[in-house]
This record gives structure tokens, sequence and C-alpha cells, in this order.
């Protein structure tokens, strides 16, 4: 360890009970110092950047002033947690943040007794954070619960539902909006630092308490209905503030907003305001990427940036010439490219436009191109809306948060059978970010629906065919399942053409068995079939490219033929490909030796996509062997 | 037809065109008739009662001033529609109510073109009519699009993704709030109907513009941003009235309360507001059950009271006594029985505390359930939460309404492994409330969930027991579907025991083949079994009690004994009981002939259970006829 290393504070600061030692006028060194080492770390192991950065005074504050672990912090999303993990004994590990057994990129409470609540998805800090409150309540604990909540979060369903809830049983819940962007409720954005002045202020608070007391003596008001106390609370702050704003529309206490970059105010009006009892939200103004000028100057490009010079601050892009095109930016150049020939085209997608890459549609077709926010059950609804008044919608979701959107899928779109393409991204193991990420449920949650048609193309030109098919056949909700990451292809701009409803394709003759396989993952069975061939192996190989519809003609064929069948998909295997094709040749009387590869019945956690594909069996030397042990058994 | 009728104006009304022909001094009079018809009907004909009684005034004003069909009105939960269909070509069948090929319970574009959209889950009209006024914008056509909300579905998170977005790109949407209880935000309730008056005055809204225009010339206002605008007019309306609500805090235009049961009111305020540009909305206050005493008097008995006598206003209950009690009451008595042994008990229910019960805890520990409001997402992230601080939560969702919180479910309980008994009622098929409502998907849609238990009783003493051993094992989340309707027993309340986690039990010894059966659906298998038993044919019957995880010490002992296995679920066959089978069977070399019994592939509309399940092939006839056609075949 060089010297100036041992200056640092940090090293001295394992667990929130260290910090707390430290005295208040050291703070904003530990902060400098825990930036810095995002910095340094990140800047080796790629991570997200921005939002860590923009959180690191609050989190020191929080960890200061609150009890933690016994007081609970929930973050929502956990990007903005990485401060947060460095001071709760994982500074050490940081650097193997996101690999293989490695620490995980969002807080887990497996890992650490820190970590309070799982934050993959957004949203849904407020209502487990209320759930833990009210049971701390109940139980007659004085355990403060805290939710952090980004502006993004905070436009999700889930939040709103929290928020509706906050008031209904006795809690003292603390939410922390951290507003590093627009404001959400534009009235907020108007409330001076002056309201939160006069609201944390004892004076203030206990005037409010007397006239409460007085009014309470002289029977104006009663105790039966503790929401209406609350609301007489805000009323009156309403009419000394002259202001109103959303979250006290819940009875919810409102405080802000605040520079969240002051970690002496923050560490100050935290404690001001621990101690009231009932929901309270204080209102936080940070920046993503504070401190690291690169990041603050462009945060969606450094929010997960990648490696990068931390001196220079310039990104290190892998040459990337002559290699295939990320699966996103296919999809958003060919909707571009289908928009331009047909007006009613337009594309949905809830806050992921650069990572689907429907930025390409958002720059040339600026009105035909909505991001809803971090809200998939509206971005489907919505879709259905558009669709019912003869629109043809793309609704592209991450498959993973399409789970936000199962019955708007099903009571919204399939029951009305309305023609529009459905794409989930990133279906399939997704890699470093994890179990929360993974979209491995689509296919077995989405074919027993009725009237939807699910496609997974095996690599771009067919991504491109199934988006055209969609489109053209528009006769029912035609989902298209592709991956996250490069493709296979650098050629990757073919004519599009119309792939059958309902039809598979064989790839290779076979005579040993057949191996039938969906989506990209078939890849990995070509090789696989390859290294057999070499040893005398004979292997038919199909590509289904539809789950549903069913090719029955292709099955029929495979079940007369075929002694031993092996199914293969990136995706769970109890309901998926695999079951289905055990389905058909159970109802037709056909009996192969059927081996399912997939991903198994578990959580699959974080590393590279090809350790997760080994892990699980679907890489392409495990293919090969199962056809080895299939054929030779 | 009698005298008295030949006078209805009603009669000479069969689509909203007639409607718009009578001058509005006889609207009133419209409106008596519609309400009694309604009556009239329903007296017979049971049906959602209350809702509808409340929104005639609305319905009739609504077709009054819009041009529907051309304009679409998009209510929200059809129980509040009756009018609606009575008016739009379908007062003659109306009484055909919910009946297997007769109308819809709810607006059903496959039925009339004036029902613009499904509307059979809560909270979906904001997102759905917004996509429709958008696509209407960007059409240039000059459509209007009306959202009908109630205050309840108003606390789903979809709706406030819905508002959240609807100032997002240009559309002239309405959203009429009919408020028949509470009010949502209680600041709104403070407001007079001076505001009304106020904002839907011509001087007001011409001077909002002058002043705006003014501000425009003079350069302190650019056009750059529509949102700006919009909020500057809230603005200056706040300053006005000193008031400031939750949806101008979504740049929504507010307007209201006014009564919702003077019909020539609304009808005038819906001509003021209709050519406003942009979202509005219009907040009425009506009361459930309006017009008919018993029914306003007590609301939640009138919501759907089955059959009455319309002159005493007497409900008609059929005679039960000696009867089965409802699955619903056994939840609910069971769940006090357990609340009252061990404190950690708690109940959470989205909005449903009668239909499934739980009010029988509310009155026994009312600190210890918690109804949450129409928000299904938030009810099991907050239980997740209230789990994760040592409580045991029993977490009751309908079936079809649980595909709402389908991410909650994998990301906050399962993925943390959370205990607590997630209780799914009305699994199946639930009758009369036809396609938005059959819980069919739900075994399908968990079981590839890992960590989950799924578990379904053949009967109340085994609810009983599945709900005693959920809370005794704890170790896990544990899923528990049981059936809308009457039991089996009328000595409900066994003593409860553990049922093994993972066994199932051999209910009958066989040789033929055996039929392997999932929850109270196979008490149509034991009559079915009886029946051919009679014909000398042995069938075996297994209740699974478990699909997850599955008992594979039965399913072997099934495998090397029976060549002919049939499998009976009250679900979809794509994905569940059946599937899990075929794939256990494929995974150990087993071959029997495997014949899955369920419901098809398909939306099932509505009718009586006994009708739907011979529709479905899962009566005890048509279950006996498959034995008889697998053993001969």
């Amino acid at each position: 360890m060089s010297e100036s290393e041992n200056k640092r504070l940090l090293d001295h600061i394992d667990y929130p009970e260290d910090l707390r030692k430290i005295p208040a006028n050291q703070l904003e060194q530990v902060c400098a110092e825990v930036r810095q080492y995002i910095i340094d770390v990140l800047s080796e192991n790629p991570g997200h950047l921005g939002a860590s950065l923009g959180t690191v005074e609050l989190t020191v504050a929080l960890h200061y002033v609150f009890n933690t672990p016994e007081d609970r912090i929930v973050w929502d999303v956990g990007h903005q947690a990485y401060g947060h993990k460095i001071l709760t004994g994982r500074r050490k590990q940081f650097n193997t943040l996101r690999t293989l057994n490695g620490i995980s990129g969002f807080p887990n409470p497996k890992e650490s007794e820190y970590d309070s609540f799982v934050a993959g998805h957004a949203s849904n800090s407020i209502s487990a954070a209320l759930g833990m409150s009210v049971a701390s309540a109940l139980k007659k604990e004085d355990r403060q619960v805290i939710a952090v909540i980004g502006d993004g979060a905070m436009t999700g369903g889930l939040a709103y539902e929290g928020l509706n809830n906050a008031s209904a049983n006795p809690n003292n819940l603390l939410i922390i909006l951290n507003d590093n962007d627009m404001a959400i409720d534009h009235s907020v954005g108007g409330l001076s630092q002056y309201l939160v002045d006069i609201t944390t202020s004892q004076t203030y608070n206990k005037m409010r308490y007397d006239v409460y007391r007085g009014l309470k003596k002289i029977r104006l008001i009663s105790e039966d209905n503790r929401g209406s106390i609350l609301r007489f609370n805000n009323s009156l702050k309403a009419l000394l503030t002259q202001q109103h704003n959303l979250f006290e529309g819940f009875s919810i206490r409102y405080f802000g907003p605040v520079d969240g970059h002051d970690v002496n105010y923050l560490v100050k009006v935290l404690n001001d305001i621990r101690n009231m009892r009932g929901p309270k939200l204080l209102h936080i103004k940070t920046r993503k990427g504070k401190g690291f000028k690169p990041a603050e100057e462009s945060a969606t490009e450094w929010h997960a940036p990648g490696k990068f010079n931390k001196e220079t601050g310039k990104r290190i892009i892998p040459d990337d010439l002559n290699q295939p095109q990320l699966y996103q930016d296919v999809f958003g150049h060919t909707l571009v490219e289908l928009a331009e020939q047909d007006e009613r085209i337009v594309g949905i997608t809830p806050a992921m436009p650069t990572g689907c890459s429907m930025t390409y549609l958002m720059k040339a077709f600026p009105n035909r191109a909505f991001d809803v926010g971090i809200a998939e059950g509206h971005a489907v609804t919505y879709s259905a809306g558009l669709a019912k008044e003869g629109l043809f919608p793309f609704c592209n979701v991450y498959s993973s948060f399409m789970q936000r959107a199962y019955d708007q899928i099903i009571h919204d779109v399939a029951l009305q059978k309305l023609p529009m393409v459905l794409c989930l991204d990133r279906g399939g193991l997704v890699g470093e970010d994890g179990a929360t990420h993974h979209g491995v449920f689509d296919l077995a949650y989405l074919r027993p629906v009725p009237e939807l048609v699910i496609s997974s193309p095996l690599n771009e030109h067919d991504l491109r065919n199934l988006m055209y098919t969609g489109y053209k056949t528009a006769e029912a909700p035609f989902v298209i399942r592709y991956p996250r990451g490069k493709g296979e292809k650098t050629d990757w701009r073919n004519p599009m053409e119309i792939l059958p409803v309902g039809k598979g394709k064989k790839l290779r003759e076979g005579t040993g068995l057949a191996l039938l396989s969906l989506g990209s993952i078939g890849n990995e069975a070509v090789k696989a079939i390859e290294m057999v061939s070499a040893e005398g192996i004979s292997v038919a190989h199909y590509d289904m490219i539809y789950l549903k519809p069913l090719d029955e003609e292709l099955l029929h064929e495979v079940g007369k033929t075929y002694k031993k069948v092996i199914t293969l998909e990136n995706g769970v295997i109890t309901g998926g490909l695999g079951s289905t094709v055990l389905e058909f040749m159970a109802d037709h009387g056909y009996t192969p030796r059927v081996k399912r590869l997939g991903v198994p019945d578990a959580f699959i956690e974080h590393g590279t996509i090809p350790q997760l594909y080994k892990l699980c069996g679907m890489d392409a030397e495990s293919i090969a062997n199962c056809i080895r042990e299939l054929v030779r058994g």
C-alpha cells in the first residue's frame, strides 16, 4: 500500500460504524475519497458510473445519520448504490463487481445485511420500505426505514401505488427522492429553499403542533382519522407557504428540494426530520456523474461507459470495425427503414430508447416515437390504444421488465388480438446484470397466452425478417424475442422477406438425432454439431423460429423420423420450447427420447454470457457432450 | 307490449343517434327510464347493480354530447357500463347479460363498435384512451376520446402511468373521474363548484388565452415546450383560485367536482369543455346505487346483489342451510383462526376484502389487515416488505388480477425466497364474469418461477391444511390456488394438519390408467371415475396437491405402473400440470400415453361454471368419455 493511500480516511472505514466515528467536518473528504475510489475501480472494471457518482454525499450522510444496518436503506434500482457497497464491508471486493462469484451490481440481501431489499427493477422501493416500516411499527421496534428513489423510477406505477398507501397505516417511512434530471411534479420544481427551512425548522413544526393541539382542544378537529390530521397539517403548510404539491396530496410530508451534494447540509436535514412521525419525503437535487467532468457533461453516454481513462476522461472503446452490429442497432435501423415506408408505424419504449436503439426512430420521426418513462404496463396498453385506432406499434421492452406488463399483454392486447409487434429485447441470459435482469421467463410466460405469435430470430437477418413479417402479416400481436449484444454478421442489412408464420427451417440434415433450437442460441448448436460431426455423429438441426404457432409439419417429420431429440432454448426449461415439443409428441403419439437444454429452474447469478452458458449447459461444448451422451446412451 | 311501456322514450332509443334527437328537457325522463330498466332486468338476471345505477346520467350525457361511435368512450371496469349497453343497440338483449352466448357483463369490442376497448381489469382506461387519442391526432382525425374511470380504479399504478404521460404528446383526451365514494386527492375535495364555473366559463378561458398571448408577445414565455404552457395555465388558475391539485401536477386541466346526477348540467359542462385542446379531467361526484334506495344505503351489499324483489327492495337469498360454505369464507375464517395463534400473521388484499372474505380479519384484528386499494403490484411488494421484517403475510389476490403482480412475485418475493402465503382466489374458470376474469393462466405462469411452492386444495379441508402448512413450514413463498364458489363439505372446520410439501395423495387404487388431478376440479374426476367404474373400468386417482415441488416418488410410481395417464387441471393446458408431468416422464425415460385435460389455448367467454366445464371437456361426463376412449383406444 502506498503512502498516500495510507492517509486516506476511507482505508479505515470498513463499516458505517467506522464512518460514524469521523467528525462531521471530515465528511467532505470521505465523499471525495469514495468518489475517487469509484472512478478508479470503474475505469478498469466496467459498471454503472453516473448514478453512483451522483449519490456519494447522500450515501455518506445516510450511513452517518442512521444506525444501519438496524435502520434499513432500501435503494431503488441499485445503480446508485456503489458508494453504499464500498462503505458497508465490500470496499476490498469492489473490483470484483459484476463478475462471476464477485459482488453483484445491485443491492442483494444474500450478499450483505446492509442490503435490505432486492433492487434490480425500478420503482419497488416505496412499497417494500413501507411494508418494512409498518412491520416495525406493529412490532413496536424503533427502526427507521428509508427508501431512496430516483425521479425516473418515480414514474413507475408501483411507486405511485406505494405513495398512495404511505399514509394508510402508522409508519415512519422516509422517502428520499433523488432528483438528478427533471422534476416529476413541476410544481414541486417551483418550491424554494425557503420551504425546506421553514418545514424542517423546529419553530415551524412547534407552531404547527401548537395550532393543531389548540384546534383539537376546542374540538374543531378530532383524532378519529389520522389521515385528516395529516391533511390538516399539509393544508396549514400550504396556507403558510402558498404552495401545495403532489406528495402532500397523498398525505406525505414534503421537504425540499435541497442540494444533494452538500453533505453537511444533508446531515443536518436528515437529523432534523429523522424523528418526525409519519411518512415523509425529502426531495434532493443531484447531478449524475457528479465530480467526473465528462460524466457530468454527458450523462447518458457515461451511465455505464465501459472502461475509460480516468486521467484523460476518454472512454476506451474497443475497435469493432468489421464486427457484427448489436441486435439493438439492427432493430433501431430496421425500424426506421420500415417507418419510412409506412407512416402508420410508431415506436414505444418505457425509458430505454438508448438501450434498445429506438433513438434512431426518435431522431428520424420524433412525433412517431414515444418514450413513456419507466412504465412498462402503460407502454403496452398505450400501444394497444394506438393499434386500436389503426396505427402499427413496435413496442420494445426488455424481457425481464416485460414481467411488469404481463396482464396488459393478456388483457389489453391478446384478448383483442390487436396487431402490433412486441419486441422483447435482452431475452435470455444477459450476463453481468445478473439474476434480476436475465430475460429467461418470457417464453414460458407468454406461451400460455392465446392469440399471440411468438418468434425468436437465429441472427440479425431473421430479426429484420421477423420485424417485417410481424408488420406485413398484421393479424395478431407478434412477439419477437432477441438477445442482448452482438449478432453474427457484418453484412446485417439484408433485403427483408416474410418468414411464414408458424414455419421453422431445417438448417442441417442428419440421421442420429434431431436438435430443435429457438433463437440465437441455435448458433451454439451449429458449433456443437460441427464438433461432433468430426466424430462421425450426424445431427439434424431445425431452427423453429416460431414457438407459437408451432410448426406441426416440422414436428410430425421429427416425430416420425427420430428416436432422439434435443431441444435448446435460451430460457427456462420449465414451460418453454422443450415442454411445447413434449406436448406435441404426447398429443400425437410419438415417443422419442427428448432431452431439454436451457436455463434450469433456479435464479442464475451474474457473470459473462459465455460463463453463464457454460453454467447452464448451453454452450457449444456442453451441447456437444449432450449429443454424444444421447447418441451413445 | 303494455300501454305504459309504449309511452316510454326508451322504446324509441335503439342507438345514440336516436337519443340525440330527443330535446334536452326530456333527458331526465330518459335517465329515469334507463335506471328503471336496469333495476327491472337485474332483479331477475343478476349482475352488477350499484355501479351502473350511479352512471346513468353520465352515460346519457356522454352519448348526447359526443358523436359515438365515431367519438370513443373507454369505460374503466365495465360494471358501470350497463346503461351504455342499453343505449347502444343492446336494450333487447340486455336480459341475456352474462349468460352463455348472451351479452358480456363488460364492454367488449367483439360485441359492439360502441365498446371501444376491453374493460375487465381496472385502471387501463387512461393508457388505452391516450393511445387512441394520440393516434387520432397523428392521423389528423377530429375524434374525441373519453376515458371514464372510477375513483377506485384511479388508485392503480397503471392509471398513474397514464396520467403521467397524458401531456407528453398532442391529444385531446378527456378523462372523467367518476367519484362515487371518497376523493383520491383530498385537496381536490376542498374545491368548490365555483371552480367549475370559473374554469368552464368562456370569459375565464378567454382571459386566460389573452394573458397567455400577451405574455408570449412580450416574450415572457416561449412555445418551445408545450408542457410549460400548460403548466403556466395551471399556475394562473391556481393563482386565481388559490387552489392547486394532483392532476394539474401532471399538466392536465382539471374541472370539477360537479354533480354527476344532474344530467342537464353534465350536458352543459361537457359541451363547454369538449372542444378545448389538450388533456383534461372532469371530476364528477356520483352515488353508487343511485335511485334504488336499498342500494344507495348499502353499496357493498348491492354491488352485485343477485336476484332481488324490486318492489320490497329485498334480496332473494337462496336457502343454503346445510350447504357447503364458500371457499372464500373458509379462507376468511381460517385466517382469523391462525392469526389468533400468532401475532406475526397479517393479511393483505388489493381492494377485494369482501370478495375474498378478508373482512373477518379486518374485524378481528383491524391493524393487521391491509386493504391497499386496486394495486396488485403494491400488494405483493408491500407483503414482501412485511415478510422481510419478520411478519407472516397472507396476501390474497384474485388469480386473473395477479397477472398485474407477476414481476413483483418474481423479483420481490421469489428471488429473496421470502416466506409468505400468496392466495390466488378465483383460480380456474369463474363463470359469468367471462374472459377477462378467468383465472386460468396462473399455474402456467407461476410454475417457471424458481423457489415458489405452488399448491391447490381438493376441498375446503385441504385449503385449511395448506394455509396451515404454508404458515408452519415458512421456508419459501407458498402459493395456494383455489376456485370461486362453494366447496364440498358442510363440516368444513377440520383440525388443521400439515400436508407435506411436494407430496400428493393416492385417492383411489386402479389398474387401467392413472388420473392425476390438481385442485378442486379433482372432484369432477371422482365423479367420472365412479361412472366408469360401474362399467368395469378401473382408474387410479392421484391428487397432486402440489404442482411445485413435484412429488417425484408418486410420479415414478405412475411412470412405472401405468401405460396410460390422464392429467386434469382447471387452467390452461399449455404449460400447466400436464406439461409438468410430460417433462417428468421425459426426464426419467417413461413413455406412458398422456392425455391432458384442462382449458384449451383460447380465451373462454362467459357462462355458468358447469357450462364452461363442459365446453372445455372438464366436467365429469367429458372426463368419463376421455377415460373410456383412452382405455379402449
